[in-house]
């Protein structure tokens, strides 16, 4: 910076704000890349299954002269197809109960801003999907964290651990399942736990369940939407990105019965706007083709959990559970500091030409400390290439390992 | 809402948002619809100009097969044609002064985010585009308007008037140029200004520029780009939306030279992931094909202009300026209360089954009491159609006046 801006402060706000912990290593991975060296990319939750073929269909058969504003709740027709899909797995909602968004961040953010003022908390069971901490740092709010463990398979903490951060500045209890980092799946008596408090605590209820499909084993994603004697203060945040491998979509929703909330929420919207047009077009064609397409992924998925288990269970030391959802897991590996594991693979590791990527755990704890030993593995890559991913991470942690003995 | 729910509670910023005052009219002229009443859409900037083909061919020509995240700061075939066009304009930047962002609305919200804490003041010349607020409610920072006058065509405000505003707390100087509401275009000493005093008073200068290529008559748009003295405190931001008639894309971007500004972007960029991919692809062809576009696109607005011009000095008490730039104008009219007859133009009012709808100007000031005779009008139709729409705005204030007389 020059002399002549020395003057010049940014916010304190953007000082809070933390790098991506899934994204901060990317120019790493570049120069591996340059080097000539192939990155497994496990450190992302970009699944590499095509994105359904109606919804590219859809996007290229768009006509439109103009390249308009759509209404900014949303284009109609995809929020009838949210509804019609809501319907179909035994919720009743109205188009008005439905707040198109551009993606699940914007509705992360648009819920914090609609129940939380500078300095307020939100409780959110930790390790948690690192971005709530910079849309609530965006927001000048605080993530409160609740702990969950790998060796539970980072189930729900207790109605106890909730209850005693709570505060006068706490706001509401937010949640993801099936989790990201965690894979973890909250039962329904989970969630009906944390109906149950929100009630008696005077605090609203957040959930992401963009992940709601993704549940193995047999296993069922409850929603926040089954709440119905605390629906004014359930929000619901969802995505297209993982239910339709749509990622670059930019698509999501808040689904709430509160129609105060999405009165407000829809002042948000209207600020900026609308979400993207013509990706709405491709979002509701899929809702119109979903069940093909869930019914052919979700096996795929949980084959690709079954051989990441597999072979993380041959490196001596990992510690995990098998996860029942999502498409993650968060094991603790022997490592000394998973940062700077993770950095090593991409500048100082290839195995056959090869490295593989990782997210660093802490980068998912609000907690400092934790997570030093832990790593997200996003299983997002075919079958042959997840099982050889894994055994380079392996291997990659022996050379580590051998390497700072020294 | 339930008895049961009686203890939630909305933030104090939901409350302090404002309902968009160029869509809050929305309900009302969908019922003038449904009663068989057209309505000549001047209340929003959405032109009737087709987007450019090129856009559309590359949008249609999208082939990967899994719509994936792109890069946080926006793909680089785009960031390398924003950079081109830079160029082909005077201004050299590099890919990395350029963060893509969704649409203009976020980069304005990235930018006050970035150097604004709750409770910092933003100095905005008034009447400004009307979403400032809800973005700077979101940052809970504040607006703090600078006067500027019908009758002198809303001219930059002195530096005085910017200096007896500044306190402790104000962190910029906001402007937009060419003008959305008014259709001012900033002269080169009226930016050179803006820079100077922010260098003195050790503020940021944020310029919005999405209707650079809107200057008529000969008239050019400076930029905040040219301000080389003060590049570190420059940040400028800008959208497709209007310069390919592509609102519906949410495709813009933030352009600073400052490099730790652009690091603090880029974490708010990274915690939403990325903007739209397939929309981004779209606006990378529309500015390799500006040229040609905007040479047939700018005289058109011109004769527009031109027009409403026309027809607005028909209306006996209309008080305005020919503006310069932009497509909109801002007339004061022989109104009591532009809000009541805005509302009134679709509830109780058509002329040959068509009515008119303006953006009440009350919306525009942060002042109170500010705008009560003003309307803003786009002029985003075709000419027979926008005539005939200041033609039955000037029949509606007729006849409002008559009934409100009674």
């Amino acid at each position: 910076m020059s002399a002549e801006s020395r003057d010049l402060r940014q916010s304190r706000r953007a000082h809070a704000m933390q790098a991506s912990p899934i994204r901060r290593l990317v120019p790493l991975a570049d120069e591996a890349k340059k080097r000539g060296t192939a990155v497994y990319h496990l450190n992302i939750g970009q699944p590499d299954i095509a994105t359904p073929a109606e919804i590219m269909e859809a996007v290229r058969g768009f006509k439109d002269e103009v390249l308009a504003y759509g209404p900014s709740q949303g284009i109609l027709p995809l929020r009838q197809e949210i509804r019609n899909y809501f319907h179909n797995l035994g919720h009743e909602l109205t188009v008005d109960d439905i707040l198109v968004t551009t993606a699940g961040s914007e509705a992360i953010i648009f819920a914090l801003m609609a129940i939380g003022d500078p300095g307020d908390e939100v409780l959110v069971p930790e390790p948690f999907y690192t971005n709530y901490n910079g849309f609530a740092t965006m927001a000048d709010m605080k993530v409160v964290p609740v702990p969950t463990h790998a060796a539970e398979g980072f189930a729900c903490p207790t109605r106890e651990e909730f209850l005693k951060r709570i505060t006068s500045k706490t706001r509401a209890i937010m949640y993801c399942s099936p989790n990201n980092p965690t894979g973890a799946v909250f039962a329904r008596k989970d969630v009906e736990m944390l109906g149950a408090l929100c009630a008696e605590k005077g605090l609203w209820l957040l959930a992401d369940e963009v992940y709601r499909e993704f549940a193995y084993d047999g296993a069922v994603a409850h929603s926040c939407l089954e709440l119905r004697d605390h629906k004014d203060r359930v929000i619901m945040m969802d995505s297209v990105s993982k239910r339709f491998s749509a990622c670059g979509a930019r698509v999501g929703c808040l689904v709430s019965r509160n129609r105060e909330l999405m009165h407000t929420m829809l002042k948000f919207g209207q600020a900026r706007l609308c979400p993207p047009t013509i990706e709405q077009v491709g979002a509701a064609a899929g809702y119109r083709h979903i069940e093909s397409f869930i019914k052919s992924m979700i096996p795929e998925y949980q084959k690709r959990r079954d051989i990441v288990c597999e072979e993380l269970a041959k490196i001596p030391g990992a510690v995990f559970k098998k996860p029942a959802g999502a498409f993650y897991i968060m094991p603790q590996l022997p490592i000394d500091d998973a940062n700077r594991f993770a950095a090593w693979m991409l500048t100082d590791f290839q195995h056959e030409k090869a490295t593989t990527m990782v997210a660093p755990g802490d980068g998912f704890y609000a907690t400092a400390g934790k997570g030093k030993h832990e790593v997200r593995i996003a299983y997002v890559l075919k079958e042959a290439d997840l099982r050889k991913a894994i055994q380079i991470l392996a291997k990659g942690i022996e050379a580590y390992n051998a390497a700072h003995k020294k």
